[in-house]
């Protein structure tokens, strides 16, 4: 069982990073920096061909999508309770929310930041503010979901939807409304900030802590 | 077991509803008509706070997300083969494509048709020129991974990604680029509608099948 994450700090590829760490398997890394343009070499096309972080090579097989690779990482280590096991009665909600996360917020969140690149420039204001909308929708769900005081959106330990949900978040501190502007979702977010795991996420990644 | 699926015909709940006929299992299903505002009233508000369907009864509890609800089947009933296994070398890459379908072709079909309603409509043209966009490239990836004479997305059987590749595909038949202008997929969706499953979906949501 061996694990190499091809990553780049504070993006995508967080969520699957944190749950490595949070999991305690040994894994290699691979720093993608977009900057000097290493997503779009004919050689990690050929692992990701959108060139996007993160990619997972499981076992010698490069993997996307980062809700299908937290699934995987979870039936793979049930040791680390990333997620209900397949016979508990939390299982649907937490499928649910997974596939929540990745067809409503994740898009979102690309729309927010690539609406120029990925469509026409021009349509790009329209793009985004569509975007803002959802984004916005999806803090109020979360909230919502969180406001009966769980610690964490399923029971007392983080896991996997946690890491999907909290790195977006993460990214709205420059929207005009950041999640963290909706008390439930503060509090969360200082939860997941106590975590050894993010600690170390952090470190690994060399990114300050937020919220601060 | 108990399953109630709420559905209106030919619409997002056509995977799901697909599903439950290709396992066997028995299901009761409520029609939801859109003309009359069914999916607007507080009763299937409570039960699908978006106003959206499938809603999926399971054991008396509303669950939604069309690709969970998938992977929700294709756990509780194995014998179906919905989808490979846990233990499966091809389990990394199902998940993969569950949730590329859900977090790619979903949310871009739900902008081409629903941008004016879900945005503003002065941006609803650019919301879905990018939403067409991405629906063309998920057409010619599907067609790449079919293309090496496979049957189905995942071998000679159909299942959970089939069902939920192939609705969104006859939506198209109104766009500029259907999915069967490549003669890859118009032969996957041939031996799609060739299944005892489809023609008993086109049967009770009194669908005409497609292609013709």
């Amino acid at each position: 069982m061996t694990y190499t994450l091809y990553y780049s700090p504070g993006t995508a590829s967080m969520p699957v990073h944190w749950a490595l760490i949070e999991i305690g398997v040994p894994f290699e890394t691979v720093r993608i920096d977009f900057e000097t343009g290493a997503h779009r070499t004919p050689a990690y096309l050929a692992l990701n061909p959108m060139g996007r972080v993160p990619t997972l090579i499981v076992d010698g097989v490069a993997h996307v999508e980062s809700a299908a690779l937290l699934m995987l990482l979870a039936e793979r280590h049930p040791q680390a309770v990333l997620g209900p096991a397949p016979d508990d009665p939390q299982r649907s909600k937490w499928l649910e929310t997974m596939v929540f996360l990745a067809n409503n917020l994740s898009p979102a969140m690309r729309d927010w930041f690539y609406a120029d690149k990925d469509g026409s420039p021009d349509g790009a204001p329209a793009v985004r503010d569509l975007a803002r909308r959802r984004i916005e929708g999806v803090w109020r769900r979360l909230a919502g979901d969180l406001a009966d005081g769980r610690d964490f959106l399923f029971g007392a330990k983080a896991g996997a939807a946690d890491f999907l949900a909290a790195a977006p978040m993460r990214w709205s501190r420059t929207m005009a409304q950041p999640a963290n502007d909706h008390p439930v979702l503060a509090a969360y977010l200082a939860r997941l900030a106590a975590l050894p795991s993010y600690a170390e996420l952090c470190r690994r990644e060399d990114l300050a802590p937020w919220p601060a």
